[in-house]
């Protein structure tokens, strides 16, 4: 019973007790206030985006509990990478299935607290429910960068060179494997491949060290998620270019490379199956070695895989020809 | 077919068509890049704060959908309005099960502008998913005010005055209502204050037009939305004080004081049924006059409802009793 002295809820105290590690920043208050307070830095615009996951869509409800708030934040990291943006923190809105047990819920928050320490994006502020359908959670993520500078997709310019980051289509693979796990075999993956490819599908690893680089070299850029192929007929669209790529020159894993060269129809599962987190940026040629060095000062691998023209649609050429998908990329919607 | 001139897909159209009018906000970029930029004005601090409904648990899966993402965005404004800050715009999370209509997309989006242009608060960017659970909608609101002004609970002192805004408790009769009609002549309720009731529960009405005013007044507030008895605890547990509130000038609308006359141990469901989305507030009585009158100009009814003490909880008196409930405030969780 709660008489004048009234006790905290379960709520307050599951909140205490597994994120209230994770609000290191000052303005979060310790998350005892109704709203968080973030000064950004003079001089800069805040970058927001927003991006979640759901048990039985993006994730597998049997997933270590511990990578699905990572993936959730490291989604949304990724388009504040993309951008150019710093990370400042984020807020959680997570719905739980009645009957999550607090083992669960502690295993989420752990791996949670250890992506907003590594990647300086701490916890600001959540929201957390019951709910009769499936784990869900929802991140909002914010950024700073100096103002104005926000590297846009719709400002690629003839003549400019495309770059992707890391591999592309692993995780496109990875969870073609992890639905039918005999596919290994089929692809003649070793464990070692097949292990990396459902990897990079568990726990995206998204460029934040490559912001800066971004930032100062970048004519245009964004968060490949969708698909490479769909995601550049996004940039294309919004800059009103065309952009023609060497499916040859498209960074791929020795995993994925594998499997390519075992059934070559998976081309299209990793141009176009998503959940890449990379970015594909586009910049003038004569930027592109002090890109490189800065992408080589941050640990990021960057590979150049085509040019943009003028015209309309992102080309795939192989072997002279143009490749054609079934779906460009891929939607959860 | 996605041939190499790639379509946009049926996600793009449908935030296209019902969300990009939304998307007012230059630095919502017509929701066409992976995050927004926002400006912040020039000393601000960006108050950052989020709160989502399911259906099923925040509304009935029939309530009108042109009311789902305002109840959901005036969730957060009145956040916002309880710290002092104003708006400046949200990000979107929404998840529609497989089957949602194109009618009920639109209404609920319709709603949701509607409210955006009316509290200036416009869309910055979201997230579309379908679900195999219920509908979602999770928001997270941004607002500014000058830097390290944000009201806070922890700052009552012991010789304020405690005013709440509006009235406590329509909308936890509201949803009594909404499940059980009958209850209506149980209570001697006329069709108008029933009507009264229930829009209060669909539909809040966030105390934005007093932000300023608070500001500038108050020494502690929040967002009264778990009822008002638990939440004046959590002020009083942040500020290390206790507060006594005279029940008798807790203000009620005809309708709730109508019901509470017919039915008195409904005053427990005023008083810690919550979704009021009302203020309370701490401040030095000698601020209450231009409070009072800044109030007046906002067009926002404010009631002194008691005293901040030294010690600790929050105690109601009624007729020199202290009340005792079975639980001080509405948890979902």
């Amino acid at each position: 019973m709660a008489g004048p002295d009234a006790e905290t809820s379960a709520e307050e105290r599951l909140i205490a007790r597994y994120f209230r590690p994770l609000a290191t920043h000052p303005g979060a208050f310790g998350l005892g206030d109704d709203a968080a307070a973030v000064t950004p830095p003079a001089g800069c615009d805040v970058v927001l985006t927003t991006d979640g996951v759901i048990a039985g869509v993006h994730f597998f409800t049997d997933d270590p509990p511990e990578n699905i708030g990572r993936k959730a934040l490291r989604m949304n990291l990724s388009d504040l990478a993309a951008k150019g943006a710093k990370p400042i923190g984020f807020l959680l809105s997570v719905a739980l299935p009645a009957g999550t047990d607090e083992t669960w819920l502690a295993a989420f928050a752990e791996g949670l607290g250890e992506d907003a320490a590594r990647y300086g994006c701490p916890l600001l502020g959540g929201d957390t429910d019951h709910t009769p359908g499936p784990t869900s959670v929802s991140i909002a993520a914010f950024g700073a960068l100096p103002h104005g500078t926000m590297v846009r997709r719709s400002t690629a310019r003839v003549g400019d060179c495309v770059v992707v980051t890391g591999t592309i289509g692993d995780a496109a693979l990875g969870v073609k494997l992890r639905g039918d796990r005999s596919l290994s075999n089929q692809w003649r993956l070793t464990q070692a491949m097949a292990d990396h490819l459902e990897q990079r599908y568990l726990l995206p690893q998204p460029r934040n060290a490559l912001a800066e680089a971004v930032l100062h070299h970048a004519a245009a850029a964004m968060d490949v998620s969708d698909g490479l192929a769909g995601d550049l007929a996004k940039l294309c669209r919004a800059s009103s270019v065309a952009a023609e790529i060497d499916v040859s020159r498209v960074p791929l894993s020795d995993a994925a490379r594998t499997a390519v060269a075992t059934v070559p129809g998976l081309i299209e599962t990793v141009l176009t199956g998503g959940d890449d987190y990379e970015i594909v940026l586009t910049l003038a040629p004569e930027k592109l070695p002090t890109f490189r060095a800065a992408a080589k000062a941050a640990g990021v691998a960057v590979t150049e895989i085509g040019n943009v023209r003028s015209g309309v649609g992102a080309r795939f050429f192989s072997d002279g020809e143009v490749l054609t998908f079934t779906r460009a990329s891929y939607s959860h919607f």
